[in-house]
């Protein structure tokens, strides 16, 4: 089974096609996490990093029955550098012993030999200089298109190889998106041109599930958009980011799915991690129960996809 | 001073308007390096990123007199995870302690929270819980503009804060730069309209050189294309990538240049870091030799660039 087969077999075991973001920005790690590593570590890096790890984990030990893949967005780790990205490492690492699938939020992007890096380093090995490479344990990388063709086949191949999958940005959430993604290539937006690309790469490259290792990412914030790229990518799983503090509902993703309701999986971040900020999921505010407030952010969201669903 | 203005100074006190790649791939590091840090770590990721770090440090101290400005490709260091970052981390220091300027050749992107967190990761600080937030000493970072405004104006305002720069990726060097970038936009291709944008930010924010800190990426490939991006944007730094290794000469790179011969650095990584392969930079093709090569590779791209000059 390929990443996205894995992937696909988990959303249905646990019925729900949730990714939960795990983007955390340390102004709003509970303030007793941040003072229980300042007293392990003094006001250092490693204690910043340290009350994001303890975060992580909490919410993935008690999130992980609910929920089948995590993301977790690059930019908040490498915000602290090597320490940062060691904390990335072992969140991935404590992901897969939960088996939940893993994607690299990274959108990286270059031309053919570094592109061919970047795949590398997330979807295949790190070289040692004589002996056996070390498998990475990412299972998605976002990746950026628009240096087009030679830049997008060295992640396709890498994923390829090694069982893995991408998911390429082809019309993003933010307001912004229809500056540049709107220019025209013959009677086709380029957003469009990019979806009809990725649907050639998707055809060749199918798993058991009828979709393909190359997935695509399309906001939650575009409803006409979504249904038409539906369409476009029948062998293309869909990453919708948008979803809670973006300010999309399950309504507004319903395009993305398939007839069988499959064939997507919703982002949704802050919404879930800050879940403890939010009298909804908290009425005490107590955030000692951050775990159990995203949890029920969780559920809240599954049974807002549910009613959707019937 | 602002990040570009120290650039251009630098440029001119040294007469060389190269940027060194430092790009390192384990197979191309000289064995003696490698067998020196397995003796020292056997055979770890962390022998792997020592040998890197050991041939950065040698290129860096025997050229710092001859070159401006070095670039990252982020790609080389994310492969070994948190212990390339590590070694990241150290190149930088070393370069700045020899007051090079450094790119950080990341082509971030995403939408604008998370641009953020990039800009500050590279170009602002790191924070800590309580205490007063780490600086980064990247000057530079390339950014990937395919989301639009909404995304790029965090890059731009963390790095005006901050004296820092960006180079904006405008027309990449690789040959499918033509499929996504040449989309239109009204009566302009796709990498015009960016060009034409990046020219709004940059008539703000000039330093006192005219140039602002907002730079683009213009690939040394495209000679045509670079004339007239010259002309669009007056105000705008060029980052050059594509010499050497990817086939282009100096006088494939003339356009880039404004009527003063200004404007533009010239990036070779792959020409500089491993010229001790070849036998024009190293007759005897002895590997202890390599930062002599390189310097006489750099020294050969100077003669290049002085002859057309001229």
């Amino acid at each position: 089974m390929n990443a996205i087969d894995t992937l696909i077999a988990a959303i249905q075991e646990k019925q729900s096609p949730i990714v939960m973001g795990l983007d955390p920005t340390l102004e709003n790690i509970p303030t007793f996490l941040k003072e229980a590593s300042i007293s392990k570590y003094g006001d250092t890096i490693k204690a910043s990093v340290d009350s994001i790890w303890n975060f992580n984990q909490r919410l993935i030990e008690v999130l992980h029955p609910y929920i089948p893949c995590i993301k977790l967005q690059m930019a908040c780790y490498e915000l602290f550098g090597s320490e940062g990205m060691e904390v990335l490492e072992k969140t991935v690492k404590l992901a897969k012993q939960y088996k939940l699938s893993v994607i690299a939020d990274g959108k990286r992007n270059d031309i053919g030999s570094s592109a061919a890096l970047y795949a590398k380093a997330y979807l295949g090995e790190r070289p040692l200089i004589t002996g056996k490479p070390i498998k990475s344990d990412v299972d998605f990388l976002t990746v950026n298109p628009l240096l087009g063709s030679d830049s997008l086949t060295p992640f396709i191949e890498e994923a390829k190889k090694n069982g893995k999958g991408i998911f390429v940005l082809v019309r993003t959430s933010n307001p912004s998106a229809t500056e540049y993604q709107e220019a025209k290539l013959g009677d086709s937006f380029l957003y469009e041109k990019i979806a009809q690309d990725l649907q050639q790469y998707a055809k060749d490259l199918q798993g058991e599930s009828g979709y393909s290792l190359v997935g695509a990412v399309v906001g939650a914030t575009w409803k006409e958009e979504q249904k038409k790229l539906r369409e476009t990518m029948p062998n293309v799983f869909f990453l919708v980011p948008g979803y809670g503090a973006q300010g999309a509902k399950a309504k507004d993703i319903l395009p993305s799915f398939d007839a069988q309701g499959g064939g997507a999986i919703i982002n949704a971040s802050r919404s879930i991690m800050y879940a403890y900020q939010n009298k909804i999921y908290n009425p005490t505010l107590e955030s000692s129960r951050f775990a159990q407030a995203a949890l029920a952010a969780v559920k809240d969201m599954l049974s807002d996809i549910e009613t959707l669903r019937q």
